[in-house]
């Protein structure tokens, strides 16, 4: 059963990045690494306990390191591992896509949700 | 509140391509026009009643387009639009990173659901 839960390469990546504010902790990460307040500033729009429980799963994935400096005050930052890095190559070009079609995928989001409410109403 | 649906262009992106067998749909179709039943054997282990939806969403957001060549008997077949062959070359690079990281990615899989056993326990 294990090794039949992906049909994919895709569907294995997906399950991942999948989260709605991983891709963007992976990006701004990729960037260098960051203190947690300072990561919190760039995301924007996340509560603490939505970005502490995403960066959890990133680290329990093996994408997102926390490295405590051991220092007085205390340093901690996150940063990405390898295998984090090399998630954020094979995202860039479906994050440009998705930048080039924005204004394309809003109509098609609004399409659906029109959708939803008929089906609700 | 519709522009500010998406905090970038990767979330816009999966959420065209999010669905479990979109993917592979797309990638089926980018090889070229499939009639419906050549489509299903290739995509293999998914219900008629799944694969209809997921098609139709895809009609919907307008990457996949269903051709009635308007033949007796008759002859139907679904290929991708312009938009679609576009994600399927953007999915590629994940895709491909997905197939190479497939037994770190079940591991990964794996501790999760274990995870989650252990907290229902």
């Amino acid at each position: 059963m294990a090794d039949e839960r992906f049909t994919c390469g895709l569907e294995a990546a997906l399950f991942v990045v999948s989260g709605k504010w991983k891709p963007l902790i992976l990006f701004h990460l990729s960037m260098g690494a960051r203190r947690y307040g300072e990561l919190r500033r760039m995301v924007g729009g996340v509560s603490d306990k939505v970005l502490i429980q995403q960066l959890k799963e990133l680290q329990a994935d093996g994408a997102v390191m926390r490295v405590d400096h051991g220092e007085i005050p205390p340093k901690v930052e996150y940063s990405l591992t390898g295998f984090g890095a090399s998630i954020v190559t094979a995202l860039s070009p479906l994050c440009e896509w998705g930048g080039r079609h924005l204004n394309e995928i809003e109509t098609i989001a609004n399409g659906r949700q029109r959708l939803r409410e008929a089906q609700a109403a």
